[in-house]
């Protein structure tokens, strides 16, 4: 039971891949802040299927309808519930993947947690499709650390492996061919997070990010500022000497902290990395089981598809981000 | 304001390295449980300095005194508290503490935290002697998840980078000649942990497992099964095959998901990996502030340290990893 | 921040007076539960105004959506989401409102925690129509419990001091003529509750019992068992001996306890009352302050208003009581 | 599992009577406090056992030792400790506690809860012991209610329904020599606190000073301002009307409310009361079961106990409202 996340800035998310709807409620928003319902838009179109080559098309026009909590454009103090209808469902057959879990999906996760009785249509609630009432909580924390001088960018540092432009390009485009897919690794800087945000143990700026950005699907791994190179490091390297800078500010001279030390913010950029696994969902043929035949058999996952999920992750990754930041940062205030 | 872990196995650690003591409280335990206190101590022991070649030689007996709720011997489902006394604590001068924040570690972001009433003494609340209460409560988890059938299993994969024990020895020994210090890598294997373990979105085991291990101070981050590797694979390479065993139950090939699957345990190994940073203390001088003259200083951190923090985390590791587990696995139950 | 409630059956209520959509976002229902529409139908009745002659005239079908969490008519293991339009709003001028609160409503004190940005139609958050989705979760709640063998049944003990039908009718008579209101007390007994139910401390059936009714509007009190009387008996009188009955089960001669020892259940009934104020807005002239004018004013209260809430809180009372008895039910199991 | 409460100041409850501690754990306590050791002290008096002719002879220091949190006196921003050592227990023989609860006593509902397992002796977890750590966190959060001009000042209102000291101490002297018990209700003012406290629904001042004041045991009913007597009166009575008072202040002429209107304060003082049964340990013989022989006894309650604990929990009640009205002071900063 895991839905929600937050402590001051707190939203649940709920919804089905084909549901009526998905949507999210946040509670902890300050009366009177006006959400720029443009901006927001084009936050959630950088997430949206179909704005691609290489993503997925289906058409979902994804335009969140506000139902409380607002009051002509401001909010009022109480929470903030969106929601978005789910306009393009349940016309397929699902008979085939309740009996059949797609290797690298949550189907037979689920199949055992909830039983016959679970939502198997597009994924149910383990779709990708919850990351946008994510994205709904997250780029409004995103208009509300802007305010405090705050922004939260990621970009994608690598797909497959590849880093460089032509090199992705030729391995989408092989991958699409093939009916395969690959994975990557966006990177995420957090600017103008101010000294002394974080709470001590559990609730530190990593334990938060972590946490928050784990709930991505695919995602799996975290690192923050030099993280796994660090391990291979010695102490006088990864150390960041502290100094003073030309305005008095302290700061350090490099950033294998990843702006975090003992869980708090130390003024440098949050920096984090998230990996991200290959779409599961391929055209090719696979070894799976027959959970009601009880034999093994193979598949093949029809339908649409992204060949490359972290295309279209990147917002996500900033939500989830944002989310965390902006919930410490008032967490931290008295 | 998170010294908390957990909902339905629930524990709050208290205490500053140098305070009269350090200790947990745990919520959740059932009645009737009678923890092994001899193989406590023995887990305890794993992580205590004082027992190797390359750790402090700060000595603590670190033997935990149970003050609530035992009776003879069993658990009565009130909270258990134990406390560890600090007995080698305040004999210093802490006033350079105050000045001069040492790189890589929490003291500046304490300092713009909490001000001048942070406790700077052994690092106050920051200090890795709190990974002895988490250890108390996870050790007792360790006992619980045994009588399901469920192991967490911790070992070192690497030391600054190397992997063969005769150069880990050989690089020790040369980081502790210069007073320098190094990083590593430990892996934590889960075995027996049922299929359908785990919440969704925020709730997932490994949202939660990276929640709980972030914890541990110097860890910068984690990854499960394939990991980072992942994101450099072909969805036909990482997607797990699933099939059917010998004994009828349902299994995957190869582990690349490391056992989670939307969050879900799907009964193969919960797999991960935590990367440590270099122990920050070290006797090597390295460039800091003066936040009260406000001037660049040169700092050697004198004292008891480890060059090498990881030797002493691995039961750390499986304390966390065990504690989260456990959380799940009751949360699931109804 | 306090828009949820409970901790395995956790809800949480969104919506203002005269938003888009009231509603609620409930999570930990078992997977493959069938919630029975017509009957939460009816018991949403019960609370709908326009439904007797002492109640306001404002139609609300208030029928709600379910837009997530269900498949087929059974939940599948995801939250529970349902709302209900608001349909016949805003129709009013609230210049009046925002400057002058009404005596005994919340308008004052929201004023003052939520500055001009708060939401004054109807109320707002703060507004009576806030417990429909109250009543959707405890609606469930109460199916789920009956499924346990186990009910909670409200009735009204008395209305403006008086308990007799025919003494009630001439008093609500009288009130409604001269635009005056009055309040009552509800009763409530679950029966079938089995011993052990409820958590120590802050967590047993009286605190979380108490802590869900009073976010009915107009709840003033609430009492246990002998509740206040209690306190002008002695030991002897009060103490409820306990015997076996016939079946050989431990009851109590007498109930005096309210069915809870140390917020734990006995097994016998779970009795307790609310004490409701009456209606705060009359049509009678009263006096008030003009904020922006900074003046004392006079101040009639126009629109449809209940005489009585009373006569539509007894499933309030019921939803609040079988949404904390349902959380700590699962909450103790393991 | 909620021996904890409070979300911003937040504290954890832990101990049996007759463990070797009982204590808490206090989280959200700001950097830079200096406790009033001697006052705190002072404060914990008030409810000790031993300081009157008709309380328990029990004979217990109670001083609590601050094990962490604190440095040179002053809190440093961490987790701030308590324990008080039981230092007069496990002298009685338990046998005849195991088989036949005390009527009006937790013991039965904890032998369902918890089994053979419980700690019987004292009461256990549910001993009125435990309300010792709740004053000391209560305690502290007077000191601090008290720098914001915030008073909480309890007073016994009637002991077994008499108003008058004389009749009163003749009652007290009636009860003990009879080994009889009475009840009593204590009426609880807060002053100082300033409108807009308070969260929504379940939030509210109501909700969250109920949940807090039940947790001490013998508390069967709480009421608000007018509480009960509301559900008697016309809107017109009770309804408190606003007026600016000389200093340009909203005030209302009467306080009906209580202070608390849709559970957010109105900055008049808030006023509740809080229903005690009589004391269940009695002297005279009482029916009750043999759990382990299944067959109906007779008891007489042996040892120290108190004629009237109503005496001694004017402090705790103090406590409670002080830990929830500082908690909600901060949840409402930002």
């Amino acid at each position: 039971m895991s839905n929600s996340f937050g402590s001051r800035f707190r939203f649940t998310i709920f919804g089905q891949s084909h549901a009526p709807a998905i949507g999210v409620t946040i509670e902890g928003l300050p009366a009177g802040f006006v959400p720029d319902m443009e901006k927001l838009g084009a936050f959630l179109a950088r997430r949206a299927p179909g704005s691609g080559k290489y993503t997925t098309t289906r058409k979902e026009a994804d335009v969140p309808e506000f139902v409380s909590g607002l009051v002509d454009g401001h909010t009022c103090g109480a929470p903030v519930t969106a929601i978005i209808r789910n306009t393009n469902t349940r016309s397929g057959d699902y008979e085939n993947l309740i009996r059949v879990p797609r290797p690298g999906h949550a189907d037979f996760a689920a199949a055992v947690k909830y039983g016959p009785n679970r939502d198997v249509a597009g994924g149910g609630q383990f779709s990708g499709r919850l990351t946008a009432p994510l994205c709904i909580a997250g780029g409004l924390a995103l208009q509300l650390l802007e305010e405090e001088g705050i922004s939260v960018t990621g970009r994608i540092l690598s797909i497959g492996g590849e880093t460089e432009p032509a090199a992705i390009e030729k391995l989408l485009a092989d991958v699409k061919e093939k009916g395969d897919s690959v994975g990557g690794v966006i990177q995420c800087v957090c600017e103008g997070v101010p000294a002394g945000v974080g709470e001590p143990m559990f609730g530190g700026v990593e334990n938060r990010i972590a946490q928050a950005v784990f709930a991505i699907p695919a995602v799996k791994g975290v690192e923050f500022g030099a993280g796994f190179q660090a391990a291979a490091m010695r102490g006088s390297q990864n150390n960041d000497p502290f100094y003073f800078d030309e305005l008095g500010v302290v700061r350090t001279r490099t950033n294998n902290h990843g702006g975090a030390l003992g869980g708090i913010t130390s003024g440098m950029p949050v920096v984090f990395r998230a990996a991200f696994k290959p779409t599961p969902s391929i055209a090719m043929e696979q070894d799976s089981v027959d959970l009601t035949a009880h034999e093994n058999v193979k598949l093949s996952v029809q339908g649409r598809h992204d060949p490359c999920i972290v295309l279209r992750a990147v917002p996500c990754v900033e939500a989830a981000a944002a989310a965390a930041i902006y919930d410490l940062l008032l967490e931290g205030r008295y």
